[in-house]
C-alpha cells in the first residue's frame, strides 16, 4: 500500500485542561473543567469541526499523588462519553475501562449501551491498571502481577466478544402479527467456562451497530503488545524518536500478521503533544512558560512512585541515580518506566528537566514549532513507517485542540493526508475497519476466522 | 402535616414499548424502541412536560423468560439516562443498578458521574437482583440468600456513602496563583474494612452536586422493609388494594421514626397502570383488547418461574394449586411472590385471569377510568394515608404517557395537588429532600447524624 492510498488517523486524547499538568494554572483555563460536562462537549465539538475519528480519554479507578497538583477527580469515561454522544454527530468515542477491576458482563453490556446511544461509535480501550492504589479500592492488598493481569484481560475480552455476538444481527424480528418478538433461536447463552471467568449468557442487550465497539490498546510492555497484536485494532504508544517508532511499528505489525491477522486491521497512533505558534522561537517560549508552572515538589513525589525509588533520592539538579530497578522487575506499568528511564538516560536529564519534559505530555513526544513544521513531523512519521496516525494531546484545552484543528488539519488535508469530512458515520468506518462478523451465526462463522 | 400542604410526586416508571407485555404489538408501537435513545428521549420531555418529579428505569443483568414474548434487551440505565439528560432539563434520572452483582467504588463514581453530567438529577434505585439466572452470568452457581443479599446491600450503601463524602464539598480550591489544585486534606481515604467490602478510597471525582444521588428502594419484603426505612429517601411499592397501601405506608414510615428519621424524608409512591378514555366503558375495553394480544404460554412460563413449580401444574383455565411453596422458602423477589399469590387467592382469578393483570402491570394496581376517575383514585390514595405520590406506569408507550400529562395531570394541578412549573433544579429538591451533610466535614458531622 503506497503512502498515497492510506489516510491519516487522528484522535484527540482530552484530559481536563490540557495534558501539561500545570495547564490549570493559565489564566485562560477553567481550573473546574474536570467536572463540567459542557467544557468536554466543547472539545469533541472542536474536534468534530477538525473531521478528528476520536476522542479518547484515559483512566483509572484511583487518584495517583497529591489532589493539589493538578485537577485530580474524573468523572467515569463511559458516562462522560454518552453525555459527549449527544452533543455531537460523527466523532468516535473512545473510553478506557480496566479488565482487572471490571466485570465482564457488566461491561460488555455497558460499551454495547454505548454503541446504541451513539449510533455506532464506541470504542473501549482495554487497561489492566498498575498500581497496588487501585487494587485497594476493590478488597485486593496489592496488584495482581503484570502477567496475571494480561492473562484475565485476554479472557475477559474473549468473554465480551462471546456476549457481543450472543444475539445475530437479525435475532430481533419484532413479528407483530405473529406475536415474536425475538427468534429465540438466535440468541444464545456462551456458557463460557475459563481460568479468571465463568459467563452463561447471553448479553441482555441486542448486538450493537458495531457488532463490536473498536478495541483499543494503550501498553508498550511485552504483555502489553502480545495482547494488542491478538485483540487491538487501534494502538495509542508514547514513542520519543523516529526510530523507536518505527521498530515499534515493524515490530507490532509483524506481531498481528503472525497471528493470521492483516496488517492493516491494527492502527498505530504514537502520542504526539503538539505546541503550535507562528513561529518556532515563540512555541519554545511557551513551552518554557508552561514547565515554570510546574511545582516540582508534586511532580517529583509522581516520578519517585513510577520509579519505586524515595523522593529523597532524586535531588532535582542531579540525574537519575545509577541503581534503578529493572523493567522485569516493575509491577506496574512496565513499558512507561523503561520510556522514562531511557529518555532521562539519553538526553542526560537532571531531575528538573526530565520532570519537565514529563510534564508537558507524560513521556509522549512533544513537537513544538509552526503549523508547517508540526505538519511536516507528522508527515515523516507517517510515510516513514512509524504511524497510521497521531493521538493528539493538546498541553492547553481547549485552546491547543483549537489551533491544531484551525492550523496543522488545513495543512494536512492540503498535503492529500487526511479527510475533509466525514465519509462513514461509525467509529469502525473512520478507522478503515470492518464490522465483526458474528462468530456464532451460520454465515458469520464461515467469514469471522479472525474476528 | 395537612393534606393540603404535601405536594404530590410523580414518577415515570419507563419501559420499551409500555408496561402491558403485549404493548409491542400494536399498530402504533415502535418494536425496537428498546434500544432507540430517541424514543425514551421523547419519553422523557413528555414526563417533563407534565413536570414530572423523575423518571425511572427497572433493570437486572439477565434476560428472563422467552425473547419471543416482548422486548427483551435493554440498555444499561446509567448510560440510557445520561443520553437522556442530555435531552431534558429539570426532570429526575432515576437508574436501577444491582448491590449484588457490582462493585461500591466502581458505582459510586458512576452515579457521581451522573449527577454531575445531569446537574444534580441522579437517582439509584437499589436492588439486589433475585434469581439465579443473574448469578450466572457472575460467575456464581446459585443466587447468595435473601438475607445474605441483603445484608451486603446494607454495607454497598455505607461504602458508597463515605466515597460519596471523601471529598468535602468545598476541597476544590482551584488556587491558581498558589498552584493549589485542591486540598489534600479535605480529600481523605475512607479505609471501610467490613465483611463483604474493604475500599480504601477516596472515590476519584470530587462530592456531586446532590452530594448523594438520591436513593430509591423497591422491594417490600421484610428485608427489603429493613433496607428501605435505613437508607431510602423514596420508595416504589406494588399495593392492589387501599388497605394494603395503607397498612405499608404506616408500617414503613413507622420503620423509617423509630430509627430517627422524620417520616417526610421517606416518599412512598405505590405503582399504578392508567388505562384512561373518555368513558370507563371504553377504558376497559382498551384494557380487554390489550390482554387479548397476550400469548398465554409465554406469560405461562414466566408465572410458573416465578411460582418455582413446573408450567404443566398451571392449567389455564383452573385457579393455581392449592400447595404452593411458603413465601420463607423463596429466595428469589419475595414480595412479588406473595402479591402475586394472595391477589389470585383473593379474587379467585384463573390462570388465564391472573397472567392478564399480570400481563398489564406485573401485579401493580390498574386504574382504567376517565381522566377524572384516575385522579380521583390518586386523590383517595394520597389523602388516606396511603401514598405520597405515585409511580405511573403507562401499559403503552408514549400514549399512555401522553395522555396522562395531557388529561390527568390538568385536573391534578386544578386541584391543587401538583405542581405547575418546577420549582427546584435537582431531583432531591422536586421531592422535598435534604442535600446530605458531609459526614466526615468539622460542620457536617455535627449536622448529619441521620444521613
Amino acid at each position: 500500500m503506497s503512502p498515497q492510498q492510506r489516510t491519516l488517523h487522528l484522535n484527540a486524547f482530552l484530559m481536563s485542561t490540557g495534558h501539561h499538568e500545570a495547564s490549570w494554572r493559565l489564566p485562560e483555563s477553567n481550573p473546574r473543567a474536570s467536572t463540567d460536562i459542557r467544557h468536554y462537549q466543547n472539545l469533541a465539538q472542536i474536534a468534530e469541526r477538525g473531521t478528528f475519528d476520536s476522542i479518547f480519554f484515559a483512566d483509572s479507578p484511583v487518584i495517583f499523588g497529591d489532589v493539589g497538583r493538578r485537577p485530580a477527580g474524573k468523572l467515569e469515561p463511559t458516562v462522560l462519553l454518552t453525555a459527549i454522544a449527544a452533543a455531537t454527530e460523527k466523532i468516535g468515542l473512545i473510553a478506557t475501562a480496566s479488565t482487572t477491576y471490571n466485570d465482564p458482563f457488566n461491561l460488555a453490556r455497558r460499551f454495547a449501551s454505548v454503541d446504541f446511544v451513539s449510533g455506532g461509535r464506541a470504542g473501549w480501550n482495554v487497561v489492566t491498571t498498575a498500581g497496588p492504589e487501585a487494587a485497594r479500592n476493590f478488597g485486593i492488598d496489592d496488584q495482581p502481577a503484570h502477567a496475571a493481569r494480561y492473562e484475565r484481560a485476554a479472557e475477559f475480552l474473549e468473554v465480551a466478544a462471546k456476549l457481543w455476538d450472543s444475539w445475530e444481527d437479525d435475532a430481533v424480528l419484532a413479528d407483530k402479527e405473529g406475536g415474536i418478538w425475538a427468534d429465540s433461536a438466535k440468541v444464545r447463552p456462551i456458557n463460557h467456562v475459563g481460568k479468571h471467568f465463568r459467563v452463561r449468557g447471553p448479553l441482555n442487550v441486542p448486538r450493537s451497530p458495531q457488532g463490536h465497539p473498536l478495541i483499543v490498546q494503550a501498553g508498550s510492555s511485552e504483555n502489553g503488545k502480545g495482547l494488542a497484536a491478538r485483540y487491538a485494532e487501534a494502538v495509542f504508544t508514547a514513542q520519543q524518536t523516529l526510530e523507536d517508532a518505527q521498530a515499534f511499528y515493524a515490530d507490532l505489525k509483524a506481531r498481528t500478521v503472525e497471528l493470521g491477522r492483516t496488517a492493516e486491521s491494527l492502527k498505530i497512533l504514537p502520542g504526539i503533544v503538539p505546541v503550535i505558534a507562528p513561529t518556532q522561537a515563540e512555541a519554545l517560549r511557551l513551552e518554557r512558560e508552561l514547565d515554570e508552572l510546574i511545582r516540582p515538589e508534586y511532580a517529583r513525589a509522581e516520578l519517585a512512585n513510577t520509579l519505586r525509588v524515595d523522593p529523597e533520592d532524586l535531588p532535582l539538579d542531579r540525574q537519575l541515580p545509577a541503581d534503578l530497578p529493572d523493567e522485569d522487575s516493575i509491577e506496574g506499568a512496565k513499558s512507561r518506566y523503561t520510556l522514562i528511564v531511557e529518555l532521562a538516560r539519553r538526553e542526560k536529564l537532571t531531575v528538573r528537566q526530565l520532570i519537565g519534559r514529563l510534564g508537558g505530555g507524560r513521556g509522549h513526544l512533544t513537537f513544538a514549532g509552526t503549523p508547517e513544521q508540526v505538519a511536516d513531523a507528522i508527515q515523516l512519521w507517517f510515510e516513514n513507517g512509524a504511524a497510521d496516525g497521531f493521538n493528539i494531546m493538546p498541553a492547553v484545552l481547549p485552546s491547543g485542540l483549537e489551533t491544531f484543528v484551525d492550523q496543522v488539519v488545513p495543512v494536512l488535508r492540503q498535503r492529500g493526508l487526511f479527510r475533509s469530512e466525514y465519509t462513514g458515520s461509525t467509529l469502525r468506518e473512520h478507522y478503515g475497519l470492518e464490522r465483526p462478523a458474528n462468530r456464532f451465526s451460520a454465515v458469520g462463522s464461515l467469514a469471522s476466522a479472525g474476528a
